[in-house]
C-alpha cells in the first residue's frame, strides 16, 4: 500500500467488543472498516476539527474506495491501537491511511478514499477552514 | 410473555450470516433485535403497508420497549423463521410479538412496543389508512 | 424495572460510532444490547474479574433474558455513560442492570439475565472465586 | 479492478435492513463486506459446496485482502442483487469478485482474497473435492 505521503498519525485505543467477533473466535473482517471510521473520526477531533460539526454545516465525506490487508487476527477483549494519518489531500477529497496494532504487531492495514459532498449531495470543495487545518497538518 | 391478543402471524425466513455470530460460535444475543426488525418490516409489507412509505410520509414507529427471551441457540447458516404478529394495538402505538424458530424449535421470543411520532418528532396518532389496515388485521 | 437490589455501579464512557446510527439519525435500538455488553464486561474488569479469563476457564454467562426501555435518543459522536450494576445474584446465574446516560439524562435502561454454563454447555454453578468477588461486591 | 478471469456468477437478492443504514440515510460503507460474505456463501452453496460443511471439516477461508469501490448509494428496504464470481483460483487460496446492483445500476464493486487454513490454523491446500468443484466451475 502506498504510504509515500503521510501526516503525523493519531493513535486511538479500541477495546474489542464481544459483538465484534465471529464464530472463528476472532474479530470479523467486516468489523475493521468500523474501526477505521473511529480512527478517522478521532484523527479529525485531535486536529481540531469535529466531523460532527462538519456534517452539521451540510458537508459529508463520502467513502468511494476501501482497501484492507489482514496480517494477523485479534480477539475479544484485545486492546487495539488504530493509527490514522492522511496519505493524500486534495481540495475535493482525501485519503486516510490506517494501521491497527495489537501489542505492537500490525494486525490490519487499510485506507479509505473520500470525496466531499455538500447539502445538495454534489461534489464540492471542502470548506476553507477545514482545508486549512488539513494543509497545516500535512506540511507540519 | 403475554400473548393474549395476537393477529395472524407472518413468517419470514432468515439465513444466519457469519457476521451475526460471535466467538461462542452462536448468534450474538444483540443480533435478535435486528431479526425482530426484519420480522415487523415484512409483517407490514405482507399486510399491504410499506414501512418505507410510512417514513416517507413523515412518520416513525419509535421503539420504547424491547424484551427478548432466549431458549435455544442458532448458528451460522441456520435457516431461521421469524414469526411476527401484533399483540397490542392503539391509535398512537402498537406492540409486535416475535417468535424465532429453527427446525420447528423455539429459539427466541420477543416483543417490541412502539409509539408513532410525526415529522415534528411528537407523539401522534397513526395515519388513518394504516390504522384501518391494522384494525382489519386484528379483527380478521 | 425492579431495582431493589443494586450493587455499587461501574460507569463506562462510550463514544457513539457512525456505524451505531440508523437512517433516523439516531442510535439504532439494537445497538444498546451491545452497549450493555460493554457495560457488564467493564463492570467485571473493574471488580477484579476478567470475563475473558472466565471464558478461558471454560465458562460462559449465557443471556436468557433481555429488557430495554427507551426514554430518549442519542446520536453520532455523543459521549454516553453506561452505568452497570448487579441486581440479582444466585450461584448459577445473575442479572445485570444498566442505565445509559447522555449529559446526565437517562437515555435507555435495561437488564440482562444470565445463567452460567460450563465446558459441556450445561448449567453450572459459577466458579467459587468469581462468586466470592460478586458476593463481596453485593454486600459492600 | 481486474476482472480478466471470471467464473459464471451467482446472483443473490438482499433486502436492506434498517440496521444496515446510518445517519446519512444510506447503507453504511462497512455493511458491504457483510453483503460480500453473503454473496460468497451463497455462491458456494449454489456450486454444490457448503461453507458450513467446509468449516466442519476443519478448514477456513481466511480473508487476507478486501477492496471495495463505491459508485452509488442504497437505502433502507432496497432490494439489492449481489453478483459473485471467482476471479482467481489457486490450490491454497482464491479471490471472489462482487458486484452489488440496485435496479440494474452498479452500487458497489469489490473483491476479497482468501487463503485456506486447516485445523492447526496453518496455510493449507484446499481439500481436493472442493478444488475439483471450483476448477470445474472455472473451466465451465
Amino acid at each position: 500500500m502506498d504510504k509515500a505521503l503521510k501526516t503525523e498519525p493519531v493513535d486511538v485505543p479500541i477495546r474489542v467488543r464481544y459483538a465484534d467477533t465471529d464464530k472463528m473466535g476472532i474479530v470479523y473482517y467486516g468489523t475493521y472498516p468500523i474501526y477505521f471510521e473511529i480512527g478517522r473520526s478521532e484523527y479529525m477531533r485531535e486536529k481540531g476539527f469535529s466531523y460532527r460539526n462538519f456534517e452539521e454545516e451540510g458537508y459529508h465525506l463520502v467513502v468511494v474506495n476501501l482497501e484492507a490487508k489482514y496480517y494477523n487476527s485479534a480477539t475479544y477483549d484485545d486492546l487495539l491501537i488504530v493509527r490514522t494519518s492522511i496519505s493524500d489531500l486534495k481540495s475535493r477529497g482525501l485519503t486516510f491511511h490506517y494501521e491497527v496494532y495489537k501489542d505492537g504487531t500490525l494486525v490490519v492495514e487499510g485506507k479509505t478514499k473520500h470525496i466531499c459532498i455538500n447539502r445538495e449531495r454534489k461534489s464540492s470543495s471542502m470548506p476553507p477552514h477545514l482545508l486549512k487545518i488539513l494543509k497545516d497538518v500535512e506540511s507540519a
